[in-house]
């Protein structure tokens, strides 16, 4: 497979500040499964400053649904997804670190994807889109980090399918990757996360306005799209937090129960639903819920064993009560770093969460990478 | 609440033989939660001989989408859903035991349901129908006994929803019921598994085609019910099993990965919702599944602790892999029991086949209940 970062012209260095700023790359990118974008662009934004050496980068891979919001800055104030753990003396410290967070190859935040009109036709891609992998997003990242002129992070940081990008990256360009750390992600999908991924997606198709993707300007598969995000909650969140924070409690103790919203914890299900809708594109929600599915440190679709080029000494964090990316998994991905020969740094936390504990946890998620960043 | 078994003429008795029957209550049955069924049919399968004392009676509650058909007899000769735990020296030994096992009321085999057509109207109940809760179903059942000429059961048996029922009629009425069995249930039904509840009743709904239950001879909501029963197959089956069975197989390995059916396991999904959809009427599942969900031993429609009337000895078993009825709640409930005074013998299996494992394991669930059954 070429690098794309080898097959378009050599971008010229940008002066580098912090907010929002847009990487577009001019040139064909070949996808890992086959399939080629005749060009891309990939949204991104940044906190702190790059060191004269340009050393200190830290790549923040987003999860399925997030944006490249991961903090607030001048040009955005709104509280991003990891706002607490990015910061002066934070668990990102952008006192020592320059932190570069990408929208996903196939997302809908200002990167390339499904909705972006394909340049050879005028018309969104649709399902038109090639098939992408969590390679495919990584290996996207790369020019961009050429652009900014960052040889070699000092490291790449991601929770759920960002620890997966984190972990391709690492084994991707080995040389360019001090560090990694995984939280919550895994070191290939197994049947029952690819089992609750389809049924998400199953979900989506199955709304006749989904119209095989060819939705845009006509439709949008909102029923199904929102659905397939109360199925998705239950796996980001579902555990003991909800027996505390909904237990049985009904949202009108006074009214017969109903076939459809009674319980609490199904009004907050059918929020979550509906906020997603209003901000995601279906189509970019099947691409990348199948990237994660095709997810194989082991095997990938060359057959090669990715995880033996992983170097880097790498944080595995994982949560006791996370139902998508159970701790056997994580234990699993660092037996497997280790017997590679990658140092490996291995915490198992109770949590009540679930999987979305990195969301929350600062202090002992946000700890434990600021450990690993600085030591 | 009065019991409808009070309610409607007395029926005569009939001969007792093994296969297929209909009990017809020809009387008005009020529901839990309000709302009144004019009169209702059973329809119920028996095996083996009620002895001449009319003591020997095992009351078999069935899951969600079971029948009645748990063994095949002269009138069906088709495998039944507990085949090999039915029969002469088995775990519900028919030498000794009389066996009855009812279709749910709200169901779709034969006993009343929304597809039934409501006598006031002649056209189906469909969303009409009241809402059902587990001590409606087995309140339905009690006629039945009477008509069988059965005071006293041997025993209760169930598991999943079956188990839930064993353990309301234990309750509703403790001195026809010598013991209990409760395979996978619960004390009562907690916000994760209501949730994974919902969203299968969801993807019905969302279903245009559902048309708010008003779909009979119109359309059907297969494509929401076929991604249900894939939702609901996640929470039956998932387990290690499926990571030996499928691990990350692919259906065809020389064909690039596509958004829809690819791996092995989203084609056992696939079948298992096409079937499911071919069986099963979707509002009967929509019902059944909300009366799961209203499923509270420790507080009922009138706030009563019903788990407190429950005498019984009383067999729980719990699986290790159970997604939908966790062995914490086993544990849950067998402490509940204990502490109100039923003597309980609790049995946590390690088994890789999930919530399912009591249709699977002959040798440990069967043994348990044999056991119980003969001690």
């Amino acid at each position: 497979m070429t690098k794309p970062s080898q097959e378009g012209p050599e971008p010229h260095y940008d002066k580098v500040v912090s907010g929002y700023a847009s990487f577009h790359h001019p040139a064909p990118f070949r996808c890992e499964w086959g399939g080629e974008l005749p060009e891309y662009t990939l949204a991104y934004e940044t906190w702190g400053e790059l060191s004269p050496e340009r050393d200190n980068a830290v790549l923040l891979h987003t999860g399925l649904s997030s944006s490249s919001h991961a903090k607030s800055h001048a040009n955005n104030p709104n509280p991003g997804w990891w706002e607490e753990f990015i910061g002066p003396g934070g668990a990102i410290d952008t006192d020592r670190f320059f932190v570069v967070c990408t929208n996903l190859l196939g997302g809908c935040y200002g990167s390339t994807g499904p909705a972006s009109p394909d340049p050879r036709t005028g018309e969104p891609y649709a399902t038109d889109f090639p098939i992408l992998t969590v390679a495919d997003m990584v290996r996207a990242q790369l020019p961009l980090l050429d652009h900014l002129g960052i040889d070699r992070l000092h490291a790449s940081v991601g929770a759920s399918l960002g620890g997966m990008q984190s972990l391709l990256l690492a084994s991707e360009v080995p040389e360019r990757v001090g560090r990694a750390v995984s939280i919550s992600a895994a070191l290939r999908s197994h049947p029952q996360s690819i089992a609750l991924r389809f049924v998400q997606r199953q979900a989506v198709m199955a709304d006749s306005d989904w119209r095989d993707g060819r939705y845009y300007g006509v439709s949008f598969p909102s029923r199904g799209q929102r659905v397939a995000r109360e199925i998705g909650t239950i796996t980001y969140r579902s555990g003991p937090e909800w027996l505390e924070r909904f237990g049985r409690a009904r949202n009108d103790d006074s009214r017969p129960p109903r076939l459809d919203e009674d319980f609490e914890v199904e009004s907050y299900l059918v929020h979550q639903g509906e906020k997603f809708c209003l901000q995601y594109d279906a189509n970019s929600y099947l691409y990348i819920s199948k990237a994660m599915d095709l997810f194989d440190l082991t095997d990938d679709s060359q057959g090669r064993p990715r995880i033996e080029a992983i170097g880097a000494p790498t944080l595995v964090i994982g949560i006791s009560s996370d139902l998508l990316f159970p701790v056997w998994q994580q234990r699993e991905l660092a037996a497997a770093l280790e017997k590679n020969g990658a140092r490996v740094t291995y915490a198992e936390l109770e949590a009540p969460y679930g999987h979305d504990t990195f969301l929350i946890d600062l202090e002992r998620v946000g700890g434990a990478v600021k450990a690993h960043l600085e030591e």
